[in-house]
């Protein structure tokens, strides 16, 4: 279902049902533009840490505008043994509601432009058509306008305009506006003496300009019954038009209230986006989320699935979970709602990507389901055996971090193999390959025009690589952890997740450790509602009890990193 | 006639031509926003100087994207007396030409977006199909990188890229890939000695990794002729790559090569846009241009026309124009081309804009000849009865000065009854006027949050007021002259134009002076080409000779600022 401004206000209940009835919601957004400051091969440097991938998405990439969201809701029907969906595209645009609203400036990228030009994007629908939104301390400040307005109306609060010439005495009319003003007052005065109802003023402006519009004052008569109505006529009109002005965030309010599960594919930008334009300026990392996420691009880079799936992007992921070992989800779609036909692939449209985001993570979840004894042809987006993806946000083209946790730590991978190097402005990558010809294989990661890290294959030529430097004028060269210790140095507000070391513990001496029982599981959490990966206190493992069919059987997922394949553990391995 | 990118190449032969033919131009543009920073009233203070208000449009608006340029060419055709249009509506938008071109950033503003969407303005047209530009830096930059790459390929120059192993003795082919080294190495010898003229080489890629699209290297032996006839084929294909990355540059390059008359209206935004988009950025002010300008919007504010003329907006200026005491023009549209009915007023399409401003520049200029003895009903764009107006564009809202020069020094009105002001930033208007209710009627332009210029009806007033300022706390009054002299202080870098006191003579002082002879007025101009208003050493008047029928007359102007009415001598009197 397509939504403009133009039905949004008669479509919101039928969204808000569809969120409601929904098992998850799956999501996605287009924008004006990525970057507005390095390139986007900077922005995505690969030995970015998440919490500087998130500091340089916050600074460079929230002017752009978000000017659809796709949002499909999944509902599975257990009669019909397939999930039945409900698609919505909505356009996205801050046209100002009056003229004291705020006036939202967006860039836009002209790379981003044309891409979506030539998926056929429809920017005239998003200017001339798209939802307006408020972010909640546009929303709030809005509300106390509304307020102050209606206290002064009612003699209370404090006026917010007062009269230059209040508390001088005697006003001094200007003799050209005398009989101007003597004609009202006889006018008023008539009124209250003769048994008509109403009076309009003479046209005139605030500087005594006549108005080329013609508008003018109406004076009524009205008794205390009425004066009420009135007022409350007035104060439901407000309230209507609040809730115009908050537009497309409505949307976004029902879905955090609801607390379902929400799907995006490689959805870092647009949770970051969402929050943004609708709720509030983004804070610094770590920053605390009302949702529930997953990220379909980095559960299908995780294992198991990280080995049968050459490709992640978006429309590549869809088209493999249709093949074996995989199966296509049973969908089809609500009355009423818009099916979408994957061959026609309709990429890029915003509700087709979410659709085909929530078809990868049924596909993906259902698989997970074939690992159970029996298998199960249907997993819920409530399983437990789903929730060691919730809130790990893929981190695009790092290559030894593969998420941002929104829900606890990052990892923070050894890098004892990597260099950071500066040097002159005018240094191409080959120059780069020539200085460190000697040492193998390298891989570049620049960072700026002057700077760049340098991965060296071998650990031990790191050493010699530092030594052969000491001398160099045109170029420097730190290690890695020297250059990350004196960039912390330079943070003045450096806050740490963990402090316990664990980086310097492999992650498969982590899990031996608790396959073999060194650590506790506990299988009493089969109730519990998750928190979301903060299932153990210092982090080092995942573990939940899996019960089908009076069987107890447990997966052992690793929450670091996800690298580790699907455990089953039976009962009697851990008693 | 609607030019974008789909038929810009194909069109650019009929715009020359409408160009080079043509008496005068007229021209209009669209912009995606107006302002980035202070809103659209304080961007246009009443009290800016016009250094001020290009510095800050310079500042505020020049990151917006001019997206759609109307230009109307207007030929008189002696035999129909009357002038034959021909209107072209250009859609403009960077589209990077390749993976490396400048990936241009441009903002949008809400307010101006809603307003262009509201006139059915078509987002869809500019985005899908604008046509590109470069400026000269980046044409040149291009130029550069095709010549670089030119001369490698002929031996000469440096190379760009230095292989990692160049100069380090034999290269190392790791294991894996020397079968793949050595089936290349055998297929080119065998080429050499066969009679085949080419040969494919297997699909890879730099890094060995075999390429998805199955791109390969093609060897062909070819003789000198045809190294030759591929190498001219090669830098004609280039030539064109470059054109069209120039794009719409072009055409803005034709209209200021072509030297004729640029007319628009209310155009410095217009101005500053074309500039910085299609040539360079902006330099400080003052500006060199190589267009010759004439505002509408100045000249209907100007007399004679200041006194007949109520409305000076596009819309309405355009329907005045038509009534007496001026008439409207004798246009007609010329073959192949579209004509606009002004009945219809497709306003803000920049096309429509920019043909209406043309008929507005011709009623005006024909007006002026009604004052001629005997009259004249048509006046050409090249008379000299129009160049007063040449090169001054409209200063929106300032109240003392109407134009911003760009050929000559500007007005610097006497401000003695102005005040700056700075006080709290919750106080408003209303603060304002209280704080001054006791000097009459005042006049207030907002700087910004916490200063406004106030203008006090009466001169004698301003020093009580600054007597009673001394011991205020919350606010501070300052002079306006003392304030300019403490902000130019603050200027590192200030130039001046009139060293002379001039801002102490009365404009009406001045034309006494010259009318009385006192001054030399020199009748020997007629010949000489004007250089646009830099007609007099100490810039006072404007002086001009009209040769009608045999009888010599003169036109005085006040080129400052306009005010006269224009004044005709006859020889007699000057001698």
């Amino acid at each position: 279902m397509e939504i403009t401004r133009r039905n949004f206000k008669e479509s919101l209940g039928a969204v808000y049902g569809a969120v409601e009835e929904a098992d998850f919601l799956a999501i996605d957004g287009e924008f004006s533009g990525i970057s507005d400051g390095p390139s986007v091969s900077a922005l995505t440097n690969g030995m970015d840490t998440p919490e500087e991938r998130y500091a340089k998405l916050r600074k460079h990439s929230m002017d752009f505008l978000l000017f659809q969201f796709g949002l499909c809701t999944f509902r599975y029907d257990q009669a019909q043994s397939k999930y039945l969906t409900k698609s919505f595209n909505f356009y996205i645009f801050p046209k100002p509601f009056s003229r004291t609203s705020p006036d939202i400036k967006f860039i836009c990228q002209s790379s981003s432009i044309d891409f979506l030009a030539s998926q056929g994007f429809d920017f005239n629908k998003v200017f001339r058509s798209g939802i307006p939104y408020l972010n909640q301390d546009e929303e709030a400040q809005l509300r106390e306008q509304y307020e102050e307005r209606r206290n002064q109306m009612n003699g209370s609060g404090t006026p917010s305009y007062i009269s230059p010439l209040s508390g001088k005495g005697p006003v001094n009319v200007p003799d050209e506006h005398k009989d101007f003003i003597n004609r009202v007052v006889e006018k008023v005065e008539a009124l209250l003496n003769n048994s008509e109802k109403t009076v309009d003023l003479e046209p005139c402006s605030g500087l005594g300009v006549f108005s080329q519009k013609e508008r003018f004052i109406q004076v009524s008569k009205v008794d205390e019954e009425e004066r009420r109505r009135i007022e409350q006529q007035k104060q439901e009109r407000e309230q209507e038009e609040l809730n115009d002005a908050v537009g497309f965030s409505r949307v976004i309010h029902a879905i955090s209230k609801s607390g379902k599960l929400v799907v995006g594919h490689n959805m870092l930008l647009d949770v970051m986006h969402t929050i943004h334009q609708f709720y509030c300026p983004l804070s610094r990392y770590p920053f605390y989320l009302a949702f529930r996420l997953l990220d379909t691009k980095l559960m299908a880079s995780t294992q198991p699935f990280k080995d049968l799936i050459t490709n992640t992007s978006l429309a590549e992921l869809e088209k493999q979970l249709k093949e074996k070992p995989f199966k296509a989800p049973k969908v089809g779609c609500s009355e009423g709602f818009q099916c979408y036909d994957t061959a026609a692939e309709q990429l890029h449209e915003a509700g087709y990507d979410a659709y085909i985001t929530g078809l990868c993570f049924v596909s993906m979840a259902n698989y997970l389901g074939s690992f159970l004894t029996p298998p199960r042809a249907h997993i819920s987006a409530r399983s437990k055996l789903i929730e060691p993806f919730y809130n790990k946000l893929f981190l695009m083209r790092v290559v030894d971090i593969p998420y941002l946790n929104i829900s606890g730590p990052d990892l923070q991978p050894k890098r004892d193999h990597v260099l950071y190097v500066t040097f002159p402005k005018e240094w191409k990558t080959s120059d780069l390959y020539q200085l460190f010809s000697a040492f193998g294989n390298i891989q570049v990661s620049w960072i700026d025009d002057t700077s760049a890290f340098v991965s060296l294959s071998q650990l031990e030529q790191v050493q010699i690589a530092m030594n052969t430097s000491q001398y160099a004028e045109s170029y420097r060269i730190q290690t890695y952890a020297d250059y990350m210790q004196s960039k912390q140095k330079s943070t003045s507000k450096n806050r740490k997740w963990a402090e316990d070391g664990w980086a310097n513990t492999t992650c498969s001496h982590m899990h031996n450790r608790s396959l073999t029982g060194k650590r506790s599981i506990s299988p009493t959490q089969e109730d519990q509602t998750s928190d979301f990966g903060v299932a153990d206190s210092n982090w080092s493992h995942y573990t939940k009890k899996i019960k089908t069919d009076g069987e107890v059987e447990f997966v052992v997922f690793c929450s670091f990193c996800l690298c580790s394949n699907i455990a089953f553990i039976s009962r009697n391995q851990i008693q």
